[in-house]
């Protein structure tokens, strides 16, 4: 099966869940109105993004079963698809409030939810139901299973952990207050592995391996201690291309300087400036003018950032490579989910 | 032990609690900043009310012992305090959040967490770390248990009944847009029950019932029928105070009518006038000025909805005491339980 129809068959499942949550509320004797808003709110948030942390549950359960996606039995495929909705349902309670600290416009090309008309600070709300789904799923779906608490262990670290993140990227890169001082690499590796790496990279293989049965604490650790710094790189790259990818490739314009995010590109830079270039960044960066903007731009390019961008692709590369090689299969773990994840990121800045 | 000691007692648990989540933090190596922020947010919001929730915990659980909460051991103490304050983490959580999208101003005697200096919109990441807060001690404590999942499986369900109920009351009564038509006293019950009766008077119980292994479906369900319309009782008896209640009785300035609520006082007040009342109460319930409000209240006196509070009272207090009489204790569960919580919210009013 192609891509795209992978995607479409995946997109026909998310209908049936939203069915399946309506039937809740109206189990409830919810009056309609509540309902629809519900409705609204999950068809808003859920879908619309590139929906590969769902699709990998689905590619990972495949793999580990040592078969592909489209040979998949109904029963199972569905229940692997649903595992993968209740994280795009856990990143759309994420990006609801996301949206509304970082004051952003738009959000997969649409306008944030809480800017449509007639929602603002409701989004709140809808963003704590949008994560109370995740449970009602579970619930229905899992409950006989023997590996159900564990699926709630495992939603619920994640969904802290990202929390953690995202705090610590808070109270890093205030907006309001420019301080280049609270910046390191450190912190940076810190922010995007809780705020990024856990529920988009460990979070999928974890769900397939605890379907599967393959869920031993030494072969969860096998994933982790690779899908993480994978997840670091991927963020990496994501910063860097902010920076110093075209609007074509990245299909976005990058604002991140002018956000005062705390990237990977300004903590790099930070690490190599004299004193006359430390005092450009202080009085340029996050900056809301295109002129500050372009001056820091000039100076990442001076300190040829770009450079090191690449060593760093090469060295993390070669070494999640080794460690992927040394992974031991014996209890049913398999390489080639990690290859496959590798792959997916790696050719992405090609 | 008396009430304050008791009190003092449970709020010592909360210290002891703050030291497992820093101590969580510390183990994910997070830097100060984040610990010393959760701490801050921790402190702000979760003690500070009359914690009657959380203490319910500790007096039910003793109730279905045979025991009073003095004589507890102290490891069983510490586990229903531990519940007990998750259903406080659980209202800090909810609290936050609705200080915010009600635009409220003070909680407790204090600004509400948001307007606090230099948190603004990151209160809405807060709020999902003290609910994440829930989890992780419910993990630590109760894993072993073999109603760990129960209590999982409970929370979830509450919490999610909680939300619904909040969506229903914000999109009912939109402070903006005032809309008598969208009131009913049938969607004021709905709006009680969801967003109040569950997680207040259910829930507390229900936990000490896993606790102490009276958990069948039988006895959940007799709790239930009985505290659900005990805590619909509970706010329609808050409806009434903010309305007829003195500020000394009631420790506050009512403001149901200025801020357009769907309360009880105003959903029996529609069911009763004539066109020219009505008129009345369009142009003026919801409005901000003390002029407006007195003409409500003046219509309210009018309309004799004090003795129909009374009435109401009589009546559902009747018949809660006969559904109590009525209940089944064969499989441990008491209807002291029930009493107790009736006796407090029935003299709350005298």
């Amino acid at each position: 099966m192609d891509k795209q129809a992978a995607k479409d068959r995946f997109i026909k499942e998310f209908d049936q869940l939203v069915k399946e949550l309506q039937e809740i509320l109206t189990n409830y004797k919810m009056p309609q109105e509540a309902i629809d808003w519900f409705t609204k709110s999950l068809d808003y948030n859920t879908p619309g993004g590139k929906l590969n942390r769902g699709l990998s549950v689905i590619d990972t359960y495949a793999i580990l079963k040592g078969t592909t996606s489209d040979k998949l039995g109904d029963e199972e495929y569905k229940k692997a698809a649903l595992l993968g909705w209740c994280i795009e349902l856990l990143q759309a309670y994420f990006l609801v409030a996301d949206d509304m600290m970082d004051a952003s416009k738009t959000r997969r090309g649409q306008p944030c939810w809480y800017l449509v008309e007639g929602v603002g600070n409701i989004a709140i709300n809808d963003s704590f139901m949008l994560e109370g789904a995740i449970y009602i799923l579970l619930k229905k779906h899992f409950r006989q299973d023997k590996y159900y608490v564990d699926l709630l262990d495992l939603f619920h670290e994640v969904t802290f952990q990202t929390e953690l993140g995202q705090l610590l990227d808070l109270v890093t890169a205030d907006e309001e207050h420019v301080d280049l001082d609270k910046f390191s690499l450190e912190k940076h590796s810190f922010i995007v592995t809780f705020k990024t790496a856990y529920y988009s990279f460990y979070l999928p293989v974890a769900l397939s391996m605890f379907m599967v049965g393959v869920s031993s604490e030494e072969d969860l650790k096998q994933a982790r201690d690779i899908l993480i710094p994978l997840g670091e790189y991927f963020q990496i790259q994501d910063d860097f291309l902010d920076c110093f990818g075209t609007p074509e490739q990245i299909g976005k314009i990058g604002t991140d300087i002018k956000d005062n995010k705390c990237s990977w590109v300004v903590n790099k830079a930070l690490n190599k400036v004299n004193q006359a270039q430390r005092k450009l960044l202080d009085e340029n960066y996050g900056k809301k003018d295109d002129e500050s903007e372009q001056r820091v731009k000039d100076l990442f390019k001076e300190l040829e950032i770009e450079k090191d961008y690449y060593q760093y692709e090469e060295s993390i590369v070669s070494e999640l490579k080794q460690k992927i090689d040394q992974v031991d299969e014996s209890r049913g773990f398999k390489k080639e989910v990690l290859t496959s994840f590798l792959g997916k990121v790696y050719k992405r800045s090609k």
